[in-house]
C-alpha cells in the first residue's frame, strides 16, 4: 500500500442542502454530480454521497451519526489567521441558511496555531486552522517534515 | 476558501493499536508522533489523535461512534484490481491481529470499478478501489476531469 488516500466521502441526508453549502456558500465546483457529487481538492477527491447509500456500499447499517461527534475531523489549513477569521465569520453569518453552524470560535490553539471548527449540514466536523509551522506548495499542498525511520 | 482540505484526522481509543495497524501492517511512516500522530499522504496529512481529545478540540461530547457506520468513508485508489485483492487479503489474513477487519470483500462495483471495504481498529471505513476511469499522476494524486461551471 502506498502511503496516501485518494478520496474522502461524506454521507449526506440531503444532497441539495449539502451542495448548497459547499457550492453556493463556500464556492466549490464539482466535476461530477451524478450519483456521487465529487470535487477536485487538489488531486484528491472530496465527495458527497447519500447517507444510506454510503453505509450500504460498505455493508454497514445506515445508522444516523447525528449532530454529535462522528469520530473524525477534516481540516482546512488557511494561509493566515485573517483567513481563518474570514471563513468562520462567513459561516457564522450565513451558514445557518445552508444547515451549517460554528462548533468552536477561532482561538489561539495550544500547539501554537490559530483554529476554530464548524459543522457541515450533516454534522461533519471541519477545523479551520492556521499553522505557522507548515508551509504550502504553490498548488495548496503542505510541505511536511520527513518521516521518521522505522 | 480554496477548494481543498489539508488534513483528515481519525479519532482513536487506542493509539498503540492504531499505530500498529497503519505502521506495522500497512507500512506507513509518521513524521510526527507527539500528541497527534501524523503521516504525509502526498502533501495532505492523515492523522491519528485520541478519540476524546479530538472531540473536545471541536467542543463536541466524546460520544463513541462505535463499530457501525460513522457517516463517512475514505478511499485508497489502488493501481490495479490485483492491488485491491492483495491489500484486502493482507487485512483479511493479519488485520485481526491489529484490530482491523474486512467489511466487504472485493467485488465488481456498479460504477465500473472493483472495490472492497475494511474497518480500521477504531471502526473507520476505508474503501479500497480500482477505478479504471481515473489516472494517477506520478506522485499518486488523481488526474480528474475539469469542474463543471457554476
Amino acid at each position: 500500500m502506498e502511503q496516501r488516500y485518494s478520496i474522502i466521502t461524506f454521507g449526506t441526508s440531503d444532497m441539495t442542502r449539502a451542495r448548497s453549502f459547499y457550492e453556493d456558500l463556500l464556492g466549490w465546483r464539482p466535476f461530477m454530480t451524478e450519483g456521487m457529487t465529487a470535487y477536485d481538492a487538489g488531486g484528491f477527491v472530496f465527495g458527497l454521497f447519500g447517507h444510506e447509500d454510503l453505509a450500504k456500499d460498505a455493508d454497514l447499517e445506515p445508522t444516523v451519526p447525528g449532530d454529535g461527534y462522528h469520530g473524525f475531523a477534516v481540516a482546512y489549513n488557511a494561509r493566515s489567521e485573517k483567513e481563518v477569521d474570514e471563513l468562520l465569520a462567513l459561516i457564522g453569518d450565513k451558514g445557518a441558511d445552508h444547515g451549517a453552524k460554528i462548533l468552536k470560535p477561532a482561538h489561539k490553539a495550544f500547539w501554537g496555531g490559530y483554529s476554530g471548527y464548524f459543522a457541515d449540514p450533516d454534522g461533519h466536523a471541519w477545523e479551520v486552522a492556521f499553522n505557522p509551522y507548515w508551509e504550502f506548495t504553490d498548488d495548496g499542498r503542505l510541505k511536511l517534515p520527513k518521516a521518521k525511520s522505522a
